[in-house]
């Protein structure tokens, strides 16, 4: 099963290691092992620890920004050591390599992604050394995503495809009797709720209007329409729906974080 | 109006994103995207939000250090998706591109600075695709950064001429009845309080004494040469004047942030 | 004294710097300045302040990561300006670069190490131009690594061999009546508490328990074997004792930091 991957030579990496220790920078370290003129860009390592639900949230939203044939390496594994698999998914031309614990459901589940389980009976064959229980992340995926970027392991040929994939931790918006419910997946730096309901969502109402946190928000275009110190939603540059308050963080303001329910209605 | 623009192939980023989320990493891939050998270095990400002074302040103090014909992005744009100008300034060598805020005014009004104002009437010319309304940084300055530094476009190609550019937020400290009056501009992460009184200034005194938050320092010459624990004045390696106290925070143990009154006197 | 180190082109970063203002960042830029083709890999920059050990500890931990010739830059310098020196140690193919005071002893004191003390009497020789008083990593640790990481400075031209090191900020455990004890050197993002207790420390025991704040932890293997909110300890990925809180922070649950004793023992 040929896939339409055609390495760029580029890997992004999305992990919750945050900043401390040199847990990002031995990925890399191995990365550039496997693969010297390999070219690294962070996503981010501050999304929420532990819930693999806003790493693919982002990925889904962010890989269309980056070159054609870029391999996503994400980690966010609780089960680290545990028996859960590691998949590699194909779509729109992009490889993405991460535990299958729900982080890549948005991508194997649309129509066109291939998906391969990691078979790691004979990791040598995968560039792949020696195996820690707490680290996978450098010992399995930085490899792995080095090999596929480097053009040296093609797609299909890291394991066994699968339609079998772990479900993603955020469900999509639920529609009925004219609203649309959604929840908050991210907080930005700023303080901006971000929401899983999309512009196809809010774009099905003739006037519409988001209630979350017991208030109201009127619908607007971009922060500095608004006085500061003002709320607002809109439809933001990652093309979802996001609280937010001019100059200040509407996540303060409102008390409320990841999780939060969100719901569109008809005014 | 040409240039003395000779670009290096490095862009230098600047913004008040933090570290969560894509936002900085989608600002790489279009960069990546559209000039496939462009270097990028994070100057920071952590300037004050929605305060565009302290990053001109840094930019200004740090740009010296890259190679000449770098082209340096900075994004502190508490006014996108609204009527704020986006300019580009070359000086010294060096391109700058941000939004007209005040970001570049330290840049902008010093002789020999030649400053454009982006004409958007033809987007594609520059290489701009589709434009949100609330991410500028990635939609626009980002493929602008990338056109410049990649000698495709031009600093005087990408609009007109003007002489008309937002005023700093900073405004320069202030000379009277022999005192230096200025205020502190940044707090790094040791906690040094970081202002914007020069080497310049500090050198018109014969004893100078350092006066803020009710206490008097002595000026220093560096950190290691009081005990721990214990205050001073010195010069810092960015040839500003800075608070710190030994070993500890400086801003923690006086009360202080930005904003902060610091006065030099004579003894 | 010729030594065995053959330039990668490579340079990781360690500083206790954080990310706000441009310190890592002018850094880079003198790197490049100097060695355009450098490649520079962030190793950490969120180390304990004013702590060497933690720095040391860590690259001792993750330099083997790295391809053989990177040269490791690493700057966690209270003494700046004072009389302390500036090493370099070649160890096992790679060059480390640092302040001595410490960092680098878990390096220097190793068989086969070769410590060169820098020479700073001829500046311009080791690519040295103006020397600030507070930021030495900008001013003479950046430019001496880019210097050996280009194979135009060898180790053995910064200076003369020395063997008198200041050593290491943390002890190693000690071992007596059938007890190893050791300490908390770093806590990582997910709280999970860092000791300096190897798994040849731990390898000595048949059934060895570890006790720290009060409690009695059992030996695991990864995380996702325990409850999460259970405690137990594991030997890391890095080959070091750790106590972990499955899916939670055994710092906050224990209430322990840096310098927390810790405690092997028999069954």
């Amino acid at each position: 099963m040929p896939t339409n991957f055609e390495p760029s030579g580029i890997i992004t990496l999305t992990t919750d290691f945050g900043h401390k220790g040199p847990f990002v920078a031995t990925m890399k370290g191995v990365m550039m092992t496997a693969f010297p003129q390999v070219r690294i860009i962070d996503l981010t390592h501050e999304t929420d620890v532990h819930f693999p639900g806003e790493a693919g949230f982002w990925l889904m939203r962010s890989y269309g920004y980056f070159p054609r044939g870029t391999t996503h390496v994400a980690v966010v594994d609780p089960g680290v050591g545990t028996s859960r698999e590691i998949i590699t998914v194909v779509y729109h031309g992009h490889a993405f390599v991460a535990p299958d614990n729900g982080l890549l459901a948005p991508f194997a589940e649309r129509d066109g992604a291939q998906v391969f389980q990691l078979d790691l009976s004979n990791p040598e064959r995968l560039g792949i050394g020696a195996i820690s229980s707490t680290f996978h992340g450098r010992d399995i995926l930085a490899p792995v995503g080095a090999g596929l970027a480097s053009g040296r392991l093609r797609p299909d040929a890291v394991g066994p495809p699968t339609d079998n994939v772990t479900p993603s931790w955020i469900e999509e918006p639920a529609t009925s009797n004219g609203k649309v419910r959604g929840i908050v997946v991210a907080v930005d730096h700023f303080g901006n709720l971000i929401t899983n309901i999309t512009r196809q969502h809010v774009e099905g109402f003739a006037r519409p209007v988001v209630e979350a946190g017991g208030r109201t928000f009127e619908l607007g275009r971009t922060y500095g329409d608004v006085t500061p110190g003002e709320f607002l939603a809109l439809i933001n540059s990652f093309d979802v729906l996001e609280l937010a308050r001019a100059e200040q963080s509407a996540a303060d303001g409102l008390g409320l974080s990841r999780g939060a329910p969100v719901v569109v209605v008809e005014r």
